[in-house]
């Protein structure tokens, strides 16, 4: 199951819309459930280097069915999956990616946020997830 | 210079607009001056695969600041630009891609288009141009 | 807007003139606005390994409008941008690299230096910067 | 044997001379014999996208010891090299690469343009040989 083009059209839209709210110039990436982009807005104003951050956020919480900021908690050194940003061709592990979940449980995609700080881009992409979905995902295993 | 969020979402919507007028499923991408990801959307049913081409024709149509199928006449065997595609990341350089020039002759971004026939694609990606610019650039040196 | 060949080419005899005074051997690059080389020169006896890390400053300083450095307190263990090197085909997060903004306060590009202790590529990267602009950016959103 | 500072400086200079002679606007790189980057330059107005094909032209040469279009000769379809292009992480088969031979016969370096014509590519290479040696090397096997 995979985010429709309207459905990613409908995300990218409400994360603007809290960006501009809160003031920020976000990159916002949207990906199916296969990690593969769908849709993708950078905000006048942000980062060049946020483009690729957004989209590693979305690949990272689609990769691995989680917030991108929990899979940071064990990627810390000397925690349990220290050193997994290397593969993947590169994962982001700080908050700012969320998987996007159907009202029947299944991940049908993800967003990434990249361009402020941490806190203000996990807002952006809650917003964005909002008109679409939810980031709670069932128990494993869960559906794609 | 550099094209803004509101000329990308109004080329990309221009370009999904024809799209759907020709029955095409495509991957549209805009880029800026500088070669960096403004604005991307895969319709529904377009290729995964078109991902990756549709930027890259965007990459090539503002690397060398003119259609790719024009770049793609002078890299065929026995040509003069043979091979040329392995630089710069991969290149594609057949058409559907073309530079976004502003109505003061500066070269502002480019569009990347993917997902049928090469004839379809670029009809696809002369449609996204035309609410923004026009993609013939004034004799070389153009300004960026 | 972006940095001339003639600021490239003054930043760059900035900065070695700079190094020799101190006795550096460094690697330069100048990029523009959009990460784009536009410059590069390695001195006599610099590292070879340099050479890549002189051209990721400069990237990761216009990626992120910001001294390189800075991104650095950023991205340490348990801080907020944890691991951000892995994007962007890898940033450098070390002093070294700085914006260039010109007098109406655009960013024009970047610089990037390196060859020996951090506090010494970034002193020769000031010098280099000096001649064609200042490394501070008015409030964000800048312009490019 | 290595290009020194002064020599890539000097080749730099005397092909933009020529460049700026015969009107091209041209990305000069100039590589040591390990192919290693020492010197480089993007003239206003050089397309972006000969950045990427000016490093690999003078890659190619020193990665072959010779002119690059005598490589490409061997690489086209049919051909004992083809499709050779592909390797060393990208290799550009046509004009514009020159190795830089010093007066005992060492290869130095090479030097790689591009921006224009491969005719003129080429003669705006020879230009930047000029001041630091020849293109043409002793019979196999020779020094670096």
């Amino acid at each position: 199951m995979h985010v429709t083009s309207e459905q990613a059209a409908a995300a990218i839209q409400a994360a603007i819309t809290k960006a501009n709210e809160i003031g920020n110039k976000s990159c916002i990436a949207v990906v199916d459930s296969g990690a593969n982009l769908k849709g993708f807005h950078r905000m006048d104003g942000a980062w060049v280097g946020s483009i690729d951050v957004a989209i590693k956020k979305a690949h990272t919480a689609v990769f691995f069915a989680m917030p991108t900021g929990q899979l940071g908690k064990l990627s810390q050194p000397g925690q349990s999956l220290y050193g997994i940003e290397v593969s993947n061709h590169g994962l982001i592990s700080f908050p700012g990616g969320l998987p996007i979940v159907d009202t029947e449980g299944v991940m049908i995609g993800a967003i990434g946020v990249s361009g402020s700080t941490v806190e203000d881009d996990e807002q952006v992409a809650k917003a964005g997830v909002k008109p679409v979905g939810v980031s709670d995902l069932p128990k494993h295993p869960w559906r794609t």
